[in-house]
C-alpha cells in the first residue's frame, strides 16, 4: 500500500482524488493540501477517503509516512515543489508541464540523478484506450515504418481569458499534449518545428498576445513528418483524433462518443457528438496513469513518462512559438 | 448510507461487490454470504471493503443493521430467498430471473404487497449507455410510433454444458434479457410469441434438450412487431445490437469496442472486435443498476424494474418455449 | 451484337432502354413496343438509340432479326408474352414476377424445355455491388456455415393505392425481392415460412386488403433461419440492408449514400440519408443484369436467374400470405 | 449537338472517349488524333462512336465542323496546342496542368481575351460527388467561417520512374490537384506556402531529384489555414479524404469503397479497401466535367474552371517547390 500526498485540489487535483478512490486499489491519500482549501473541498476529500486536509503543503513533505506526492498545483510552482519533494526523498507525480523554462526542468532532472526516486509527468493521453492501442499497433510494426503522423486536437470552448494570459500560450498549454503524442506514437524525437497560427475564435485571445488556431508541422528524426492541427473552439465538442500512416498501412483513432446510438430520420443519419471535453473523454486515463505510477513505486519499475518526457514537449512548444514569431522553421537544437 | 448484505458470491456476486466498492458512494456491504465461501473469496471481499463474510445467509436476514439484500445465488433459490428477505423486512435486489415458474414469481409479488419494500430485478442492460439513450429517444417520440423492434443478442461462447442442462433453456436463460429489452424499448407488452429455433452450434446442446440458435417474433400490444435473433456462439465476440423503427425514423445502437482504432492495410480496413462478453460490455451498467436501487431506497422512489418486470419476461420465455415445441404462435394470455 | 426487342416502355422499360444505351456494348434495341406508346416515349427511345417504336408487340415477335426480348409489360401479361416469345424462338428476359400463379410459371418452365433458349428473371438486386460481394463472401466460406440470415427492406413511400390493389399483396410485390435474396445469399431453399404482419402506415392499404409492415421468418432447408423485415414507408429513405451470420463470422451490408460527406455541428454528427429509392440505388445493377443476359446469349452460358428462380420466390410469397391469413407457419410443400 | 475533337489518346484520352460515349448525350467525337495512333486505339475509338482517327492533330484544328477540342496530350504540349486551338477559334478543354511555367499559362490567358471562347481545365475532382457535396456545404455556410482545411491525398503506387523524371515534381504533378481542392473548398486564394517533404517510398525517386512524401501548410487569404498531406504509396489503396473545419462545424468526406460489405470474424471487423485509384474513384467525375463543358458551350455559360483556375495551382506548386528547396515559407506574390 502506497501512502500519497496530493498538493493542489483544484479541478485536476479533484480528478485524481476521485480516480484514486474508485480505481487504484493499492494507494491511499493520507493528506491533501491546498492554500485555498475550503470546507466544500475538505468535505469532498473526506467523502473520497482522504484522511487529512491542510492549507500547508509542507505538512506533506515533512510527513515520513507519505511515500509519494502528486503535484497538481499551478504550473509556476511545479518545478519548485518537484525539487522540494525530491529533497524530501519522496516519489513525484507532476502534472504537465513541469515548467515553461527548459533550465528549470533541467534542474529537476539534475536533482533526480542518483536518488532512485520515481518521477512521472502527467501526460494522461498516453493511457487512453484509443491512443494506447494505436501506439501498440505502431510499435508492433503493423503499419511498417511511420511516414506521416497526424494529430487533431480541438477544444469545445476556449479557457477563461484570464487563464489564457498566464497559460504560456497555445503551444505550451494546449499543443504540448499533442507534442507528447507525436513522440509517443512515432517513437522518436522531433528535429524541427514549423508553426502556422491564427486568431480566429475570439479577438480577446489575440489581444492577450496569443493565437487560438494553429497547424504545426514537425520534421521527425526518423525521417517521418508529423502535423498537428489545433483550435480552441469546436462547436461539436472535444475533437481528439490521430492517424499514423506508414509503409505497410495506417492506424487511425476516432473520437469517443457517449453512446453508439444513431438516429435516422428525414434530416439524415445522426450520431451523437463526441464526449464533451477532457474530463469526459479521459477519465479512465487519469486512473490508469496513477495506477501505473503506483505500480512503478511498488515494483521498482521505470515510470513510462520520465522527466525527459516532461522536457521534450516544452522544447517543442518553445520551438513552435519561435517559429510562429519568426515565420520560419526552427530546429529543436536551437533551444537545447 | 445504506447497509447491504449480499447472498451469493459467485461470478455475478463478485461483479456487484466490485462495482459497489468502486462506483456506489452511499452503500456499504456489511456481510457477504455463500455456502461455498472460501478463503480466496473472503480475501477478495475484504479487499473490496466488505466487513464480514459467512457461509450462512440467514445471518444477513437476521441482522437488524442490514437494510437491503442483493440476491446473487443460483436461480432456483431466488424466489425462496426473496420471500425470506421480504419477511425480514429488507429491500431486495434480485438477479434475473426471479424464477422459471410464474406461480413462484406471483408469490413474491403477493408477499410484497403493502410492505413498502423496494424490489428490483437485475436486468442490467436497461442501464447500459447505449440502450438507455435508445429508449430515451423512443420515449421522447423521436422516431414517432414504433413499428418494428429488432434485437440481436449473440454470445461469444456457449456456457458449460452442465449449466445448459439446468439453465431452463435458451429462452429463459438468454432470450429473457432480450424480452426485457423489447418491453423496455417499445414501452408496451407483447401479446403473442412465435419462436423458430435450431441446434447448430454444438450437438451436445441438442442432446441436453436445448437449442442454441433462435429467431423469435413478437406481436406487441401496440400493433408493432418485434424480432429477436439469438445465437450461443459468435466468433467475433459478444454481439448486442438493437434498432427501433417507427413512423418518424429509426434509432439503432451498435456494439461497443475496446477502442476506436482502425487499421488500414493491404487486407482491408480493420476495426476491433466488440468487447468480449457481458462483463466487459456491461460493467458500467452493473454499477448504475445498484446506484439506482440505493437511490430508490434512500429517496423512497419506485425501482425502475419491479417484480412485474421480473414476471413478464418469464411469461414471454415460457411462451417462446411452447411456441418452439408446438410449432405455432402462442398468445401470452395462454400462460397467465 | 445481339438485337433486342423490348415490350413495355413504362418506368422499368425506360430504365432498361437507358442502361442498354449507356452500359451494354454488345446489344442494340431494334424495336420498343407499348400499347400506349406516345410521342414523348418514342422521342426518348430514339434519343437512346432505339431504331423503331410500335404499339404492337407482335411486330417484335415476328421480326426474324430480333434475337431476344425484354418483357417489361404489366405483371399479368408476363407469362403469356413469355410463352409467345418462346414459341417465336427468341430468348427472354422477363421482369419479376413471372406470374402470381404457380401453375402459370410451370407452363413457362415446360415451354422452355428442350428449346435451348435463355430465360432470365429480373431480380436485379443480385447484381448490386453490395449484395454480390456479400454472396461471394458466403459462397467462399468466409463466414463458415450460415446460421442466421437477416434482410431489411423498407421503401421510402408506399406505392399508389390503385397499384396496391392489383399488386398481389406485399409478399408477392415487395417481399418477393427479399425471398430471392434469401435464396441467393443462403444458397439454399426455404422449407417453411411464418409471417407476422400489420397495417401501420396507411389505413387505405388495410382497406385494400393488404398490410404494409411485416416480419417473415423462414426455416431454411440447410438448417439456418432467415428473417425479413419490411415496411412500405421509411422516412429516411430506401433501407436495404442484410447480414448473414455463420459459424465462422458474419458479413453485413449497409445502405448506399449519395456521398460520404458528414457534417459535425452542435446538433450531432450527421451523415446523408440513403439513396432515395430503387432507381437511385440499383441503377448499376439494372445495367449489369442485362449485360449478363447478353453475355449468356452470346457465349451460350446459363443465365444466373432461371425460370426456377422465378418460381420459388412466388411460392414463398404465397406461403407467407397463407401464413399471415391462417396465423401459423406454412411449409412450402403445401404449395408445390 | 457539339462536335468534338480529341488530341491525345493515351490513358486519360481514352477515359474521356469512353465517358463521352456512355454519359454525355449532346456531344459526338468527330476526330481523335494521336501521333502514336495504332490499330488497337483506332478500333477502341470506333467502338466508342468516334467517327475518325488520325496521327495529325492539325486535322482537328482545321476542321470547320469541330466546335471544341479536348487536349489530352503530354503536359509539355498543353500550352502550345491551347494557343493553336484558340487561334482556330475552337473551345478548349485542357487536361491539367496547362503548363509548368506561369508565363506560358499567362500567354494562354492573354490569347483567350475577347474571343468569347470557353476554356476549361481538367481538375476532375471538383465534380466528384463527395467533394461537390462538401463544397456546397461550406458555400452554404453550414460550417460557418472556414478555419482549418485538411486534405489527404495518397496514391496506391508511385508512377513509373521515367514519368517521375518528367513530371515536374510531386508538387506540380500530384499536389496540384490538392491545391485546386484547397481553392475550391475554401473559396479563396492561398497567400503563402510552406512545404516539408521526404523521400521515404523509393530511393529511385530521390535519385531523380524528387520527393514522395510531403506535408504542405497554406496560409489562406481569408485567415484560415490549410494543410495537405501526400504520399506516393499507400498500401491500402487510393486515399482521398478532406475536412473543412469552421466556426459553426465541420464537414468531412471519407474514401469511396467498392461495397459496404463488412466481414466480422475472429480477426476483427473488416471493411473493404478504398476504390483502387483515380480511374475507379473518379470515373463519374470525368463524365460530369465534360457534361459541364458541353453545357457551357451550348448555353454560353462560364466554365467552372477557367484559365485562372489553371494558373493558380501552378503558382502554388512552384511556391511549394521553392519552399521545400529553401526551407522557408514562400509567399505566392514572390512568384506572380
Amino acid at each position: 500500500m502506497v501512502n500519497l500526498g496530493i498538493i493542489g485540489t483544484g479541478r485536476i487535483g479533484k480528478v485524481h482524488i476521485k480516480s484514486i478512490r474508485t480505481r487504484v486499489k493499492d494507494a491511499v491519500i493520507k493528506t491533501a493540501a491546498d492554500p485555498y482549501m475550503n470546507e466544500e473541498t475538505a468535505h469532498f476529500a473526506k467523502s473520497m477517503g482522504v484522511l487529512h486536509t491542510t492549507t500547508d503543503y509542507r505538512e506533506i513533505l515533512e510527513d515520513p509516512e507519505i511515500d509519494a506526492v502528486l503535484i497538481c498545483s499551478s504550473t509556476d510552482t511545479h518545478a519548485t515543489i518537484s525539487l522540494e519533494t525530491i529533497r524530501a526523498k519522496k516519489h513525484v507525480f507532476c502534472e504537465k508541464p513541469v515548467d515553461h523554462k527548459v533550465a528549470r526542468i533541467r534542474e529537476v532532472e539534475e536533482a533526480l540523478k542518483g536518488t532512485g526516486l520515481k518521477y512521472q509527468v502527467g501526460f494522461n493521453r498516453r493511457f487512453d484506450h484509443n491512443f494506447e492501442t494505436m501506439q501498440q499497433a505502431v510499435a508492433a510494426g503493423k503499419i511498417g515504418k511511420p511516414e506521416i503522423i497526424k494529430i487533431t486536437s480541438r477544444d469545445p470552448e476556449p479557457p477563461d481569458i484570464n487563464y489564457v494570459k498566464v497559460s504560456g500560450g497555445i503551444f505550451l498549454d494546449m499543443t504540448i499534449h499533442d507534442f507528447d503524442m507525436v513522440r509517443f506514437l512515432s517513437g522518436c524525437e522531433a528535429a524541427q518545428v514549423y508553426a502556422q497560427g491564427a486568431n480566429l475564435v475570439d479577438p480577446a485571445i489575440g489581444e492577450a498576445g496569443d493565437i487560438d488556431t494553429a497547424v504545426i508541422t514537425l520534421q521527425m528524426e526518423n525521417g517521418s513528418i508529423a502535423v498537428i492541427d489545433n483550435c480552441r473552439k469546436s462547436v461539436y465538442g472535444y475533437d481528439q483524433r490521430a492517424e499514423v500512416f506508414g509503409s505497410e498501412g495506417m492506424v487511425s483513432v476516432d473520437n469517443d462518443h457517449p453512446s453508439t446510438a444513431v438516429l435516422s430520420n428525414c434530416d439524415g443519419i445522426i450520431g451523437e457528438k463526441p464526449l464533451y471535453f477532457f474530463l469526459e473523454r479521459y477519465m479512465d486515463a487519469y486512473g490508469k496513469e496513477i495506477e501505473t505510477f503506483i505500480d512503478a513505486i511498488e515494483h521498482d519499475k521505470e515510470t513510462p513518462l520520465t522527466i525527459r518526457d516532461g522536457l521534450m514537449p516544452v522544447i517543442m512548444g518553445l520551438a513552435a512559438k519561435k517559429s510562429y514569431e519568426e515565420h520560419r522553421p526552427v530546429k529543436l537544437s536551437e533551444l537545447m
